[in-house]
């Protein structure tokens, strides 16, 4: 199967390398001659352009930062969708919003184009081991043409619905996690603040009803967790910028349908302040900072 | 062993029963003739007062709604403290101020009582059935004393640290829950406004990085988990009065030392918005209605 | 001057009869037959479209729901920005997004017309009553030009900035008003709660540093304020779901800077609440029964 | 008239020595011999206990730090109440709980002591200059005979209702100042991102619907009001700390009556944030900082 892969960033490059390791056929593209180059240089073939690259591929995945990046790429008057032959398969694994997806799909559907959403989880660790999770919104039937591909990539691969539903899925999912990860925060904090074992606390806290992904995975907390990003001064990781994004498309849904999401808009807002303050490429978890800022040199 | 159980109402009451089963000579005493009558149905047996209670004991239990009777039954001049003798076990399994819990074991200390904060979580459920988890503070050896006491009546015993510590351990486990649930239903209510199944969000969000208790145990949507509360249109579980109770508590521990809990304190003012709109008697996963009203009668 | 009127809702349709009582040759044209009938009854010139409106004329005015109907009017292929000679004056008073109202000036800019965001505050009584306020973005030079016809339809005109300046500065503003109310909603139900009477609560706050303009002007406590929509079931004034739509745009504002506005974030949130709890037509300062239910009937 | 006053800090002191310029017969106290220096520096005759102090006068006014200060001064088995004859008139100007203001009436009451609570606000710069508001809770009766006392420290007077309602309307306005001083912040830091110049901003929202007493008196953008701390680095003022700690009184008093607050509750968590990040001692306004940090040194 002959795929053309656009977007070898961070999270692009090492998916587009696990799908060429497994065998497939691909050629990949960046604007980015620093993305190409790290990829040329482990093999991958990289083509001068994304007509180029598209051209006489079986499937187009892409992996872009943002709605308009994707816009730009596909639609408008000489977008890269008017050069894909009717039949070919189009997974857009970029967290964007669930209305570009579904602007996407129906411009995909006008012309006979396959289209998935299907962005992931699982941060850069989980793109270079093959272990990411997709939340694939689209038609059943493309979602198992799609499959095999995307086995090559992750660990979990879920059906959320139409188009835009893996964008809508992925939205609320890192909504509720960067709920989680505040409330955590505050409630370890509360807790050594009041003297208590910040270890001894979360190990209560895991197995009561407090229990939750980041306490299970992820403790904010140094020294509770050594494979956290908290262990190594929260380098790495999910970066405070990337939650923000996130936090902020999710506040974007909540607006069109006129949702509430007071605990959700609270987290985009203090993640802002967080972020302003200069930690926005620290890992997520530095949240806990805003609660429990560590002590000043005297 | 001899124990008084002071305090028979919906908790206490089944707390004293797993004792009494388990054979240990338990006298219960309430101020409620109804809750001594049940019990006393039961087959427990029941002091004429506290006093009459606890003369000739080993060990005392209480179990009361909140500080003040605590200090007003133990406390001040005439207080049942200064009838135990020097040697008796006290466990004060109450969800109270961690600082009257402190202000107990000093005094405590002072007569050569040996006191414990074991308050509880697991509800009335878990109290009935034996299995709930305690969360203590106070001395190591005093806890060894009354862990036989405490596996009759629940199934995890945690030491969170010393005098008082078993309360902030459950004030900062219940705020994170109060967040939680609160975040779990913002999360499916925004899913499900824009299309979304809720039983499909709930299984992708649960084996991702949303996960939590209330997506495992405790699905606040109706229609997702047929052992939830929202099953049953809120009835029984955990009362939305209890969860204010506790989230005003852990607002009232973060103004004592001066930390910062944006989340928590805003889940405490949504759950009294939630109170005042009527929905105080409902299990406290009904704070979906806030975000996701149910449909109204034309 | 000749001025075609675009939008003669119950915002833009006083707007218009105000420009004609004042001498102005104005034709007005709105896609609601009601409306424009409406606005026939009391003498105004209605257009048959809005190409023919603007034939011929010196400026245009347009008043619309959101900013894909200014996009939708104005700009794209056939837009009517597209049938404007060069020299005309186009005042759009619609609330949108800032950078709509960026993206149509430079359109304007590109053809030679003159563009100003002029959205107003003061509800439909000021614009029956001449007496908004105007929030401009522009040139100064362009506002001199439209002065004239401004202070027919306003009583205050505030120069912003640059093109989109009046957008943010409304949408600046009736941010700080969604926080304000909430915030003098719940001062005013604490007092309430502890005994206090609110006219007098009202009034110590009024003359300290709680002073804000919902004190003055826009009491929401029912029986402290004859003039406002309290007294009468919070029936008229600036409607829940209209605030709840530029808390939205603040909201998108705050993402697309990175700002970070705790506050106003949950403001919008609430009036989300509020919304869906179906207050959604009731006056805005109706947010009081979120913190103070009315007593329900037994 | 002979006047005991108790509590010779940066608000009492200058209060008793405005008393002591207009003639009144004072003696003041504190347990801080640096307080009672720079208090006998200007002429005023310091006791040498609060015992003596109260010997043979006709009023006590006490300025104390916190609930816990005014029950154990007059409150137990030998407090100073006790030491009071029938007929004293005693005036408790500390900012605390209302319930430890009505229990101090109450003791009072048992006594024929008649009692006020009379919190103040204007700060540091209004105790110096005679200008406090007091806001008043007592008999109409008991405030009349106060009046002359009150007058010659302060320039406004609300009788706020019975025991207590002074502490009530003093929480409840400084919670309100609390929202609108971050409401009016976020406002003015989300314009200047956007490219709004401050001053023009601020001017705009002052008249309009947004306006409040921050923009008019108190602008915690430095460089529009020459007046306000913000042009001095935020020295001086009313400290974060203090507002911390009305805001927490506020939460306190919610939680007493089962109140929803959530803007309110939400402005002491940040406000505890901002506190926890090193600027307690700043003039309140600093909270501008959290959502527009300055610029940092490269």
């Amino acid at each position: 199967m002959k795929i053309a892969f656009i977007g070898l960033g961070n999270m692009g490059g090492p998916m587009a390398l696990n799908l060429h390791k497994a065998g497939h056929e691909v050629r990949g593209v960046d604007l980015s001659a620093a993305a190409c180059d790290k990829c040329r240089a482990e093999g991958l073939p990289i083509a001068p352009s994304a007509a180029a690259a598209v051209e006489g591929t079986d499937a187009v995945i892409s992996m872009l930062p943002a709605s308009q990046h994707v816009e730009a790429l596909f639609l408008g008057a000489d977008g890269l969708l008017g050069r894909l032959p009717a039949g070919t398969l189009l997974i857009d694994s970029s967290t964007i919003a669930a209305a570009t997806s579904r602007k996407l799909a129906e411009a995909g559907d006008a012309r006979g184009v396959a289209v998935l959403d299907a962005p992931v989880s699982g941060g850069t660790g989980g793109a270079v081991a093959g272990t990411l999770t997709f939340m694939v919104g689209g038609e059943a039937p493309v979602l198992e043409r799609a499959r095999p591909l995307l086995e090559k990539m992750g660990a979990n691969i879920f059906h959320a619905g139409g188009a835009g539903a893996g964008q809508t899925a992925k939205i609320c999912n890192n909504m509720l996690l960067g709920v989680l990860m505040i409330g955590t925060a505050e409630a370890l904090a509360l807790g050594v603040a009041n003297g208590l074992d910040p270890q001894v606390l979360s190990e209560i806290m895991r197995r009561s009803s407090g229990g939750n992904w980041a306490l299970e995975k992820y403790n904010p907390m140094p020294g509770v967790m050594q494979t956290a990003p908290a262990a190594r001064g929260y380098a790495g990781g999910f970066g405070t910028d990337l939650m923000l994004k996130d936090l902020g498309l999710a506040q974007e849904s909540a607006t069109a349908v006129k949702a509430a999401t007071p605990l959700g808009g609270l987290a985009r807002n203090l993640y802002a302040a967080h972020s302003l303050a200069g930690h926005g490429a620290l890992d997520f978890s530095s949240i806990l900072r805003l609660v429990q800022p560590p002590p000043r040199k005297g």
